[in-house]
């Protein structure tokens, strides 16, 4: 059985989604970060990182989102997440991915997390200040040269898709207008559709 | 044939280092810096991200260094450079280069690369000041909780150590005592010994 540790509002949701995807069996278990719970030792057991998601399975636990859906996609193979047999494609996919992570999350999060790379309330300041310009360049980025449509990586739906969705649904509280990326508004439009996608939302929001 | 873009200091060793120990045939092409030649269309062309690596390909570019790690660990299977077979295994090998790239190659760009997240040369300035702390507690996670040893994944050399022996080669600079972390000091020795690293250094010393 897989536990996926999850909070609102986070890149969880991407491995949430993916999960739905596989049709894996899993169960949810919140941290509430308005408790400050990910800081807490019993979590700090979990996920010595104090983030989520960190998604538990019979051999240990595994952490950060490109991994993790990685996990997903070779491990539910019949679900076809991934081009698991194309060393190529496969590594395609996880660039993207990987863009998310270490460019993307990261933009977003000097909105929200500035703390983490300043203590000084000026400097904070002005790093959300830059917010819209940083994360509306990586978006263009994505929309010009990476979603190849009509699912990131062409006409498989992969890994890719829930972690894109998952990082657009915070470009309006960043201050960015989805609408200057059609590809990507387009994109989050059809992945809303997919039930699975519907479904994580929901037990989300239960 | 394989071309790895390249650039003196960057993370993009930990994919020289891995074609090495892969046994490839490749070459290179050094990327120069200091005359901003990432930003210029001839580079762009490659990576539109203007940055390294980029590993051109039979098939087309990659970007990232996790997803070219494992595509160097897939395509060269004989190398047993990765639990190929073992998707937890592969996962937990991924979700440590991840947090290489999303936090530890992040935390150390905010004292060269402040630019990205502020424009107020205040802010700038205090980015660099907290280097050593977050760059430093990253350091101690891995050290404390990472690494298995003697190489990161315990006793399988994986496509994680080219990785952290690149980025740990920064600490000095960011102003942060390597000794301070016995498993990642000892870690760097070994590494250093080995002849493919060695010979990656060489090349780019050339």
């Amino acid at each position: 059985m897989l536990k996926l540790f999850w909070a609102p509002h986070t890149c969880a949701l991407a491995s949430h989604i993916a999960l739905e995807e596989a049709g894996a069996n899993y169960t949810l278990a919140r941290v509430d970060f308005r408790a400050n719970e990910q800081r807490k030792p019993s979590y700090l057991a979990i996920n010595p990182k104090g983030r989520v998601p960190a998604l538990v399975t019979d051999r240990g636990t595994l952490t950060e989102t490109p991994a993790i859906l990685a996990f997903v996609a070779q491990s539910f193979p019949k679900a076809l997440l991934a081009p698991l047999e194309d060393p190529f494609a496969f590594a395609k996919m996880q660039a993207f991915n990987s863009y998310l992570c270490s460019t993307v999350h990261v933009a977003h999060a000097h909105r929200v997390r500035g703390y983490r790379w300043a203590d000084d309330p000026a400097a904070i300041k002005e790093m959300q200040r830059k917010v819209p310009q940083t994360v509306g360049e990586c978006f263009a980025l994505i929309d010009e040269d990476m979603v190849a449509g009509p699912w990131v990586m062409g006409s498989a739906y992969t890994i890719c898709d829930p972690y894109l969705f998952t990082l657009a649904q915070w470009l309006d509280g960043d201050g960015v207008d989805i609408a200057r990326f059609p590809k990507v508004a387009d994109h989050s439009r059809r992945m809303s559709e997919r039930p699975a996608v519907a479904k994580a939302i929901a037990m989300e929001l239960a």
